[in-house]
C-alpha cells in the first residue's frame, strides 16, 4: 500500500513519487494551502496540498487530526526559509496528487499534536492506543524489542536454550501471593501463575539440558508499591557445571553487550564488584548508587563515651550503628532544606537528622563549627569525625544513631536524595556486583531465620559446617547485579544435595512434611543425578525502563495495569457467570 | 569445569588432555577394565578406567547409572575393532586419569541406557526430569529453541517489533473456555487468561505500531482431546497497510526461510493456493493433506436418478453429496479390510461403504465389475464413474452418500488413512494456503449464523452490500496454512471499520449491548483512526512437531499436562488454604 515510512524520507528523495500510508498528526490551513504533517512508525512528513487538484483538494479539507490517509505524491525541498531543522525530514515536503481517507476519527481525547499537555494517566491508560501512537512511547516498545532481540542474541551465541515453562502451576515459594486458577477438572483445586520459573528451571538442569534461557512472565497479587505490575517479565537463566564466577562473567559479557549494542556505551570491564557487608557499610544499602559521589563513615567507636544518649546508646548497642555523612558544599543548607531531609529520614524510621556545619574549621578549629549538639562533643570525638570524614571548611556532616537497619535505609536513602537535590550524581552507567549476601537473617517479629535470596541458594561450602551451629555467619552463593542504584538481576548457586538442602528447610523450620508437600518433586529430584546448578534472573521491565529513561515501568509496557491492578482500557477484572463459577465448583463469598 | 562437552570429541582431539561433565549413560566392565558412557546435552563419549590408577579406579567402581561425574582423562584412538561407527565420538575413547562423583543417583525409575523398553507416558511425565534426559528429548528441545530463533530472526529483519500483550485480561471472544483468575482487590471479579492476544495485537495496529510479533501463551480450558494442552504457544503476528496478498507473501518467505534453516529443504515457492471450496470438492477438507494422491470426484448429477434411495437421495437433495474416491490398486483390498473401513466411516457418522472392484473393466466392462450396488446402477451412471473417476483394472472404488457435511468428514478421513495404510504417502513437505473461507455457517442446531473464524475477520470488499440479505455466499479475507495436512497457521484481514464490525455483530446475533460489554473497548477504538490491517498466527507446538517427527505435541514442551488437565511431576492443581480463598472472596462450592 506504500513505498516508504513517513520518517525515512529526506532530500536523497527528491522528486520521487511515493506512497504513504499514516495518521494525520495535525492539520494547518495557510495562504489558501492545506499542510498535513503525516505520522507513522517511523516519524513525521509535512504534506501540502494546494487547489490545483480540486478533487485531491476537497478531500483534504475533510480530514482532521487521526484521520488515516494514504496519500501519493512527490518529494520535493521545502522553500528556503520553511526548512525545519528539529525534523528529520525537515528538508523535504512531499506535494500531494492524490489522497485517500482510509478511516475517520473523532476527535480525540489525548492530543497528540501538541507537547507539554498534561494529562492524566487515567486518560491515558484507558486510551492506551492513543497514547502508544505518541513518539515517545513508540521508541520505548522499539527499544524494548531491540533489548530482548540483543539478549537473545548473546544467549543463542553462547548456548543457551530458550525453553518455555508452564504458566499454570503449582505455588512457587518465593514468598509473594500467587495468582490462583480454579481447576474445573478437578473442582476445588487450584493452579497457581509461577512468581518466577525457579523450580522449572533448576529441573531443566537435572534434566540435563545444561544451559537454559527464557523471557518468562511472572506474577505476584500483591498490594501494588509505587512502579509493581501484577505481571512482569524476567530474564531467565540457568546453568549447570559452571561456578559463580564463570556465570557472573558471561552475564557480565551480555549486560556489555547490551549497552554496546542499543546505548552505544561501553561498560567498565569488569563490573566492580563489593561484598554486601561493604556495601551495608559505605552505603547503607545493598543496592548502592555508585553515581553519587557520599559514603557513610563509621563513627561508632568514638561516640560510644559521650553524653549525649541519641549517640552513645546506639554507639553502644551492638545491633546498632552510628554513622556521618559529610555533604560537600552542604554549608550553604538553609535551616528549611535541612528540617525537609529531617523529615524524609523521618520515612524510615529516624527519629531526627543531627548535623554539623563546618564554617570555619581550618583556621578555628572547633569554634568555626555550628551545631545544636556540638556540646556533647568532646575535642576527641570531633577531631576524629573531622580526620574520617575529611570534611572541611563549607561542607555539612549529617548524623545518623540507631539500629543499625534504620541508620541503613534513612542514611541510605538520604544519601541518594543528597546525590540528586545537589546535582551531585555523575553521568553514565555505573554497573556493581555485590556478592557475599548472608545466607539467612532473623525475623524481626518471629526471631525465625528466613532465606535471604530463597530457600534453593546454596552456602558457600566453607560455612557448610557451621550451617546449624551459627547461620548468622553463613554466606551464600549469591550475587546481585546493580546498576545505578537499581537491583537490575539477582541469583545464585542452588544447593544440588539432597541433604544439604534438607539441612535448610530445617533451618528455615519448613518441616520435612511441609517440605514434601510443596517441594517434593524438586527433593525426589535432587536423588536422581542433580547436576551443580545455578543462575540468574533479569527484570526486563525495570532494565527497559532505565535504559530508555522511563520513570515507570508502565512507560515501557504496552498494555499495564493500574496500582488496583486493574486494566482500564479492557475494563479487567470483570464479573462472571454464574454458570462459569458452578462449572468451577465455587461461590462467591458473600459479606458479613 | 570442563574443557569439552562429551559429544563433541573425535578423533581431532587425539592426544588432548580434557575435562568432561556429565551423566553415567551406562558403566560395563570388561576384562579388569571399568567404561564409562558419559553422556551431556551434545552426546556420549566412552571413557576407560584402568586399575593402573587405583585410588581413580576405586572411586569409577562406585558409580552407578545416573551419577554426575566429573572426568579428566586423554584423548585417544579406540583400539582396532572397537570402534563404533553409530556414534559421533566411537572413533575415539577418553583414558580417565581423575574422577570426581559430583552426585550420586538412586536408581533411576525409567531406564535411559536401553532403547525399545516403553515406558508409560504416566511415569515419563512424572519423572520428567529423567525423561527430558533422552536425547531424542533434548534433540525436540534443541529444535524448538532453533526454530522460534529462526522465526524471530526473520521477523526481526522485517521490521516486526515483538511486543508483549497481557497474560491477565478480560475474556476473549474466541469461543472455547477461559481459565479464570479471582481478582483479590476486585472481590467477585476475575481476569481471564488470554485464548490468544487477538484483541490486543488488533489495538497495537491502532496504536500505529505498524508490525507486531509475539510468541505467546494462550490458554483453552477444553475437555482436552488427543492432542490439545490448556496452555499452548502461538507465534501471534498483525500488520497494518497491508493485504492479504503482501502478508501471504512474508509469511511464506518466513516459513520458506525456516525449513530452509532448520530441515534444509526448500519449500517449493509460491505456496500452492486452493479456495475452500476447492479444497472441500476434491478432498472433503479445509486442510487437505496434499501427500495423498487421491480425490474426491463428484457423482451426484449421474446417481439422482438411479432406484437406490442410499445414492439417489442425497444426490437431489441440495444439502447432499454423493462422491466416488478411486483407489489405485484397491482390488486386493479384503472383504475385512473394507469392513474395516466401514467401521472407520462410522465414526464421522457414514451410514455405509459403498464400493465397486473393478477387476476386468477393460476387457469385460461391466461384467467385469464386482460390487453389492452394481444392479442399481444403469450402464450411463457406471461409464460416467468409470470415466470420471480414470479406474483402470485392479482398482477400487468407494462411494460416499449422505449430508455433504458427513460425506465431506467422512470421505476426506477415508482418503487420508487409505493413503497411510497403502504407503501412498508422497515425501516431504507439502504447504498450501486454503483461501476464499466462507464468512459464516449455519450452527446446525440454533439455525443462527455463526462466524467461520471470529467475529472481527473482514469479508472481501465485493460482497459487503450482501452482508444482511445473503449472508451464506459471503466469502471472508481469511487465509489458513496448511502443512501435511495439518493447519499450522491460520489468519484474515480484520475490519477496521466501525459501521461494518457493527454489521457482522448484528448478523450473529450479538446485541449492541452485549458488543459493548464484551467488546465495547475495540469497538471505540474503531472510532478513532484505525488503519487497514490483519495478520496470522501459527500453532507453535504443532508446527515443532511435525518438524521433529514427533507424534504428540507432549513431546515436543518440557513440561506438558495430562489429558485432565494436571501436571504429574509437581502435582498441580492442588488444594489451597481456606484463608487464601477468603482472601479472594471466594468459597468451595459444596455438592448437591
Amino acid at each position: 500500500m506504500r513505498t516508504h515510512y513517513c520518517g525515512e524520507l529526506n532530500s536523497r528523495h527528491e522528486g520521487e513519487e511515493v506512497v504513504l500510508c499514516g495518521w494525520v498528526h495535525r492539520r494547518r490551513d495557510h495562504g489558501g494551502v492545506i499542510f498535513v504533517d503525516l505520522r507513522d512508525r517511523d516519524g513525521l512528513v509535512q504534506v501540502v496540498l494546494d487547489p490545483d487538484r480540486a478533487e485531491v483538494f476537497a478531500r483534504a479539507e475533510q480530514v482532521r487530526s487521526e484521520y488515516v490517509l494514504k496519500v501519493s505524491g512527490r518529494v520535493r525541498a521545502r522553500p528556503r526559509g520553511t526548512v525545519n531543522p528539529d525534523l528529520p525530514t525537515g528538508e523535504i515536503e512531499v506535494l500531494g496528487l492524490d489522497l485517500d481517507i482510509l478511516n475517520p476519527s473523532e476527535t480525540p481525547p489525548i492530543q497528540l499534536d501538541e507537547h507539554g499537555i498534561e494529562v492524566s494517566e487515567e486518560l491515558r491508560l484507558r486510551y492506551r492506543y492513543l497514547d502508544l501512537r505518541r513518539p515517545e512511547m513508540q521508541a520505548r516498545l522499539r527499544t524494548r524489542s531491540l533489548v530482548t532481540r540483543t539478549l537473545r542474541g548473546f544467549l543463542d551465541a553462547h548456548g543457551f536454550l530458550d525453553i518455555e515453562t508452564p504458566i499454570l502451576t503449582k505455588s512457587t515459594p518465593e514468598g509473594a501471593r500467587d495468582y490462583l486458577v480454579p481447576s474445573r477438572t478437578h473442582p476445588g483445586e487450584f493452579f497457581a501463575l509461577p512468581q518466577s520459573p525457579q523450580l522449572f528451571k533448576q529441573l531443566l538442569m537435572m534434566s540435563g539440558l545444561d544451559r537454559y534461557y527464557q523471557i518468562a512472565r511472572c506474577f505476584r497479587d500483591e498490594d501494588l508499591r509505587a512502579d509493581r505490575q501484577p505481571e512482569f517479565t524476567q530474564l531467565d537463566i540457568e546453568v549447570s557445571f559452571l561456578d559463580e564466577e564463570a556465570l557472573m562473567g558471561i552475564m557480565e559479557g551480555m549486560i556489555r553487550t547490551l549497552f554496546r549494542e542499543v546505548q552505544g556505551v561501553e561498560l567498565p570491564e569488569p563490573f566492580p564488584r563489593l561484598t554486601y557487608a561493604e556495601a551495608m557499610r559505605r552505603f547503607g544499602s545493598d543496592r548502592p548508587d555508585l553515581r553519587v559521589p557520599l559514603e557513610l563513615v563509621d563513627v561508632a567507636d568514638v561516640l560510644g563515651g559521650v553524653d549525649f544518649k541519641v549517640f552513645a546508646e546506639p554507639a553502644r548497642d551492638p545491633h546498632g550503628r552510628v554513622v556521618a555523612l559529610r555533604l560537600p558544599g552542604g554549608g550553604e543548607l538553609t535551616r528549611k532544606e535541612i528540617e525537609g531531609y529531617t523529615q524524609f529520614v523521618a520515612i524510615y524510621g529516624a527519629k531526627g537528622l543531627a548535623y554539623i556545619k563546618v564554617n570555619a574549621w581550618n583556621e578555628q578549629g572547633r569554634e568555626g563549627l555550628q551545631s545544636p549538639i556540638l556540646k556533647f562533643l568532646p575535642d576527641q570525638a570531633i577531631d576524629a569525625i573531622m580526620t574520617r570524614t575529611a570534611a572541611s571548611d563549607g561542607d555539612l556532616i549529617f548524623f545518623g544513631a540507631d539500629q543499625a537497619q534504620v541508620v541503613n535505609e534513612s542514611m541510605g536513602a538520604l544519601r541518594v536524595r543528597l546525590g540528586q537535590d545537589r546535582g551531585l550524581l555523575a553521568a553514565g552507567w555505573y554497573p556493581l556486583w555485590v556478592v557475599d549476601f548472608p545466607m539467612f537473617e532473623r525475623d524481626a517479629n518471629s526471631g525465625r531465620w528466613m532465606a535471604l535470596h530463597h530457600p534453593f541458594t546454596a552456602p558457600k561450602d566453607e560455612h557448610l559446617e557451621r550451617l546449624e551451629s551459627d547461620p548468622g555467619t553463613c554466606l551464600s552463593r549469591a550475587y546481585d547485579l546493580v546498576l545505578n542504584g537499581t537491583e537490575i538481576g539477582g541469583g545464585s548457586i542452588r544447593i544440588h544435595r539432597d541433604a544439604v538442602q534438607r539441612r535448610v528447610f530445617d533451618l528455615l523450620a519448613i518441616s520435612p512434611e511441609q517440605a514434601e508437600d510443596r517441594f517434593g518433586f524438586l527433593l525426589k529430584a535432587l536423588r536422581f543425578g542433580c547436576p551443580p546448578h545455578g543462575g540468574i534472573a533479569f527484570g526486563l521491565d525495570r532494565l527497559v525502563m532505565l535504559m530508555t529513561g522511563a520513570t515507570s515501568i508502565r512507560d515501557v509496557m504496552a498494555f499495564p495495569k493500574t496500582q488496583s491492578a486493574a486494566c482500564l482500557l479492557t475494563d479487567a477484572p470483570a464479573s462472571v457467570d454464574e454458570a462459569q463459577l458452578k462449572e468451577l465448583g465455587l461461590r462467591i463469598r458473600t459479606k458479613g
